[in-house]
């Protein structure tokens, strides 16, 4: 049986079971967990040991010394109408009062009173702050709303928060400091000096994470106001602004992090001071991280980042991420699409993910409802490792209780032995590749794998369309890359064999007003002109400008009717066969994806719903169109879940849009709940059966050659050349 | 039995038919139609007859002898892509060339060309004509697109291009002439008086109508490319663009009316050159109406306008309608709200619909659904009728297809006798109202019930949300005000007590960038402070700005998540029990309105769709909520489809929101399908069956006293104080 790459938690007091599940589940490393210690001779348990590290957090006594150690948040206040001539607005409405603190340094050079009715900001001495957390506009004006920019002290581990609240714990409140401050930072490295001269045994620092935390507010304890993955927030301080003025030589202002309540997120394009904010803080996470990691390194140890927590700063795709030096980074990953977000972080030794579920009580109360969610998970994020792998599985929790499960226990071992076998044969070697893919957006490279999500893949309505194609290329036979409009004026889009913009109008996915640049407009139509295969999905390059709604309206073949032109009638409403839908497997799902598209003249409509009206031809849909520009090919889809049937869709659309359609049936399952990946060097074929039912299907060799197989629920077959 | 007020169709070769349905209906009034001829002594058979008169059309020796004659049509071509540096754009493509013909007259002073990629006009020496319909772009921007706006040639009458086509007719093809060619007037004046000569036993000229169509172009002659009921784009002319720079001193480029393709239709906000143009063309066709109306009048005969064909110009709530001296004004209509679209016109002396169906092969092809029909439309725009009726009714098409059906006949003089009873007792006097109601939006009194409209009352997917209200409206005991945001400014607001403003964000309707004025926001702000009530259908006040979507979001306590916000929850989804939905009776039918629609804290949710989503609270779509805004009240429609059970919400929300829920049992009827209309001056009630199925309802008189009814289908029950 084979060994290794498995990372298992342990526990004090669960010494021998440890023992047993290091050998049956061929595991080589352990890990502490929240509420563990490691048993003493933990060093003998496995070949690693991982111990977790918080940097900035845990450390109360001296965090809760003076607040000039603490991190703060750039906080915009409540929309407050003014019913009459003044106006008290109360920072901390809505707010959960034991996570912020309103900070009052040097309060009239950092914040901003808006009159948001008409976009003015107001001069220092039309407000003043009055105390109670309370801001005073002096002279407004009746019926305007009002809003405030202000520092607050960031009080309580955002994390922390939650879970205390929920848990009723009454333990001290984790409070963070801010690394920024030189002394903060010499004591974080005095820290780090002892915990390292007191943890010998201890292989690899699991670092959760480093400084900053991504953004949540609370309303309450219990109830989280917003919570976004991606949003830097929690980084600004006045000290951050002070550096930022020092390194750029202008200000940046709250209002560029905060936008209007928007905070700055990631579906809005940024602004200049936003960009070169983000990478400050880039700079300074690494910069410092750096300083961190040479003492790990320097004692021998690994330092390996938990993507998650206090992650800002620390953009795996980003700039300046490999400078730092780190050995790997594990994330917690629930989709194809998160995963591989962690298997194609460059410039790493090895990469890990932690396996849901999580040995909790919530998630192992039921052996088979825990045993089912396990291959469920596994199945998705087996597509994705089967095209790039991350080098290391991982669980967390508590071992004792999965003990209590033997069924599930030895699901666990045998997703261990097969990521083991699918790791040998797919690591390190590209699998074979039908097609080069690029995901077009604003951000391009630096949000792989994040486009379009909010708390990684969890959906919401606005953002579900944008999700599914993502989780279906995850597991495709295509390589794939993240490039930006910057990169798509400059040349790069000749390089894919089929471009992808996605997402919904205004955003910073889709384009916004990044579509008004004539620039970026040639660059696209003319790849596509020459040959090249585009996919918009849902609002791609939508901007309502010159006539259009989508600018490659022309290209695309469809446009959304926005109602400025219900007077054009809509007569291409017949729904054509073609290869994209030719082994079409049941209804297609657009995940609720756009509304009133409309196909132009010479687009063939694949797909279409047509509701009442006795205008019946302007009361379709439409929701899935192909059109040829040039001698390039586009391909249109409202939106898109991910399922089998969507997924073999979005595969022949690329196909189809590359001109590459006899590629499909080489390396190939015709079975649309089954998928091939063919591995050149390891001169050897998986034939994955991606549910839990059996399933017959013909597989195509290389050269097309059939041959019929059943497969097992879940089962790969592996099939040599 | 009563007689009057009903105008029959008649026919040289049924003159006895007529005879008989004069008295069984009690027609006062007879007229010819399409393809029928008045009988000898026609004036014998009723007390009015009626003929049309065409004053442009039909006269096509004269229309045909010059190029000089002939319309014109504000143009722009298809939009083209330069695929290299040289670009041809053909100004006919896509357009229907015996309905087009491209107008030479000086063309490079006319003529845009437009690269609608950068929003660049080209100066006229970087393009020509070509001949053959064609324009050179001469040294193109490659990938770039680029329009064509020119003058056409109106070679065909619009209305008559579909009937011919359709019906394999060969007679010449109808060609109207400009009356603002003075030898055009001149002779359009020779005509009439020729013809008022020779027609001395009509009463009633009816005109079909001025001068200039309503906006149609065609694909083929079978197939319309557009339809837009108010449009202006055949008023246009070289002749007419001499005219406004005379007028206004400053020039109007064909870019003013065609605005980027959609042809300034009247959901796009109009800009100054558009405004001051319609204002022009107005003045232009009241003041030539003028002359030839004083000719009618001279000879002794009445002058109406079917409003319908060549109406351009003749805005029935326009600034200069009444200055032509019309005496009547008769509609096709098929609803309460184009019912009421006539009705409400005012300085007329008199009204008068054409009732649906026609008497035409393919409507009255089978007795039961033509009843059926009659009774249907009836039923609706009765209840326009018992609020404010038209003066007089009429059918058209071909009597001797009627007499055939002796039931449909019979139905025809039910009908008649009813709507003759409705008069009596509703004419010229105020039924009891119980709120003052303004439609709020850019256009105000000009667009009274036409608000949302393409096709008249034809629904769209992307008005129907807007039309259900105004057909509500239309029937419910509400007196109904259309103003403008201008006059929202005057402060005009004060005078109602509920103000609704639907439509689709950036249109006309809605409002669009005028949402960004603060003077308006205070307005509207100020008067719901002030206890006013505020109902927004669809997107309302919507225009991003400042970090709202809905600029009235704090008054509505809802707004519409665009993808910008999405990190934060939206926890305010419970369903609230209310005043408005105390009755509701079956399911809400919002006709496919806004989604992603949010509610704030505070308001209270009425309705919501929750879709699927493990984080389901963001995933709620707000239909239905409440807010109050200082002291007034605000009501919040995703959208509205017109039916008893959206009526009677609608009635309750007006209510509501005015803060009179008192009023609601008074003269009134409990039973949805049914509604409850009082007339203090007749000290009547009307208590009124909408169904064809028999129904039972509690009546509640203006105190409040209760009775039981039993309505047999459709009927009214009268009922005296």
């Amino acid at each position: 049986m084979k060994k290794g790459r498995v990372t298992i938690p342990t526990d004090e007091n669960f010494v021998e079971g440890t023992k047993k599940y290091v050998k049956e589940w061929g595991a080589d490393a352990v890990r502490d967990c929240d509420g563990t210690e490691l048993p003493k001779n933990v060093g003998e348990l496995a070949e690693k040991v991982y111990k977790t590290y918080f940097i900035v957090r845990g450390d109360n006594d001296f965090a809760y010394e003076s607040d000039a150690h603490m991190q703060n948040i750039a906080m915009i206040s409540e929309r407050a109408t003014a019913f009459s001539e003044t106006l008290e607005i109360d920072l901390l409405k809505s707010l959960f009062e034991e996570q912020i603190k309103v900070n009052l340094t040097d309060y009239k050079k950092y914040w901003q009173v808006f009159d948001r009715t008409t976009g003015r900001e107001l001069s220092v001495d039309e407000w003043e702050y009055i105390g109670d957390n309370k801001v005073l506009v002096k002279k407004a004006e009746k019926m305007h709303e009002y809003t405030v920019n202000y520092f607050g002290y960031s009080l309580w581990d955002a994390t922390q928060v939650y879970n205390y609240t929920c848990n009723g714990w009454t333990i001290t409140k984790d409070r963070d400091y801010d690394p920024l401050y030189p002394d903060v930072l010499e004591h974080i490295l005095e820290n780090l000096d002892r915990w390292i001269e007191e943890n010998p045994q201890v292989n690899v620092v699991r670092f959760t994470t480093f400084f900053y935390h991504f953004f949540i507010l609370y309303h309450k304890g219990d109830q989280q106001k917003l919570f976004d993955w991606y949003n830097y927030a929690m980084t600004a301080s006045p000290a951050m602004f002070e550096k930022f003025f020092a390194e750029y030589g202008y200000e940046i202002k709250l209002e560029d992090l905060v936008t209007e309540g928007y905070y700055g997120n990631h579906f809005i394009l940024p602004n200049k001071a936003q960009l070169d904010y983000m990478d400050l803080v880039q700079r300074f996470v690494s910069k410092t991280m750096k300083k961190i990691i040479d003492k790990v390194h320097a004692s021998g140890k690994e330092a390996m980042m938990f993507w998650g927590d206090n992650w800002m700063g620390a953009e795996p795709y980003g700039k300046y991420f490999s400078e730092m030096g780190l050995d790997a980074v594990v994330g917690s990953v629930s989709s194809g699409a998160t995963l591989r977000a962690v298997s194609d972080i460059p410039n790493l030794k090895y990469t890990e993910v932690r396996m849901m579920p999580y040995f909790f009580p919530d998630s192992l109360w039921n052996e088979d409802a825990a045993t089912e969610s396990l291959l469920y998970n596994w199945t998705i994020e087996r597509r994705a490792m089967l095209r790039k792998p991350v080098d290391r599985i991982g669980f967390g929790g508590y071992l004792k209780l999965a003990d209590q499960l033997p069924k599930f226990c030895k699901s666990v071992g045998h997703i261990c032995d097969e990521f083991r076998t699918i790791y040998d044969t797919v690591a390190n070697k590209l699998p074979y590749c039908t097609l080069k893919v690029a995901v077009l957006s604003y951000w391009g490279k630096e949000k792989s794998w994040m486009t379009n999500m909010v708390m990684q893949d969890a959906p919401f309505d606005r953002t579900r369309p944008y999700l599914g194609f993502l989780e279906s290329l995850a597991g495709l036979p295509v390589e794939i890359d993240f490039i930006s409009f910057a990169d798509a004026k400059a040349g790069r889009l000749q390089e894919f064999d089929v471009v992808i913009n996605a997402g919904l109008e205004g955003t910073s996915f889709s384009g916004g007003e990044c579509w008004k640049d004539g620039e970026l407009l040639v660059a696209v139509r003319e790849y596509i002109a020459n040959g090249g295969g585009f996919i918009g999905i849902g609002e791609p390059s939508a901007n309502l400008y010159g006539g259009r709604y989508f600018q490659l309206a022309d290209a695309l073949g469809v446009d959304k009717e926005m109602g400025y032109s219900v007077l054009f009638n809509k007569y291409n409403t017949q729904i054509h066969e073609h290869f994209i839908t030719e082994d079409k497997d049941g209804e297609i799902d657009y995940a609720d994806g756009t509304d009133h598209v409309y196909a132009l003249d010479g687009a063939k409509v694949l797909d279409a719903k047509c509701k009442w009206g006795k205008t019946s031809m302007n009361n379709c849909h439409v929701k899935m169109a192909v059109n040829e520009y040039g001698k390039g090919r586009c391909f249109y889809l409202a939106g898109l879940q991910y399922n089998a049937v969507n997924t073999r869709i979005l595969y022949r659309a690329m196909l189809w849009c590359a001109g590459k359609e006899s590629l499909l049936r080489k390396a190939f399952s015709s079975n649309v709940h089954t998928e091939c990946h063919y591995y050149p060097d390891s001169k050897r074929y998986a034939l994955v059966n991606n549910t839990s039912e059996e399933q017959t299907t013909t597989f195509f060799d290389i050269q097309g050659k059939t041959t019929e197989y059943a497969l097992r629920p879940n089962e790969i077959v592996w099939i040599n050349e």
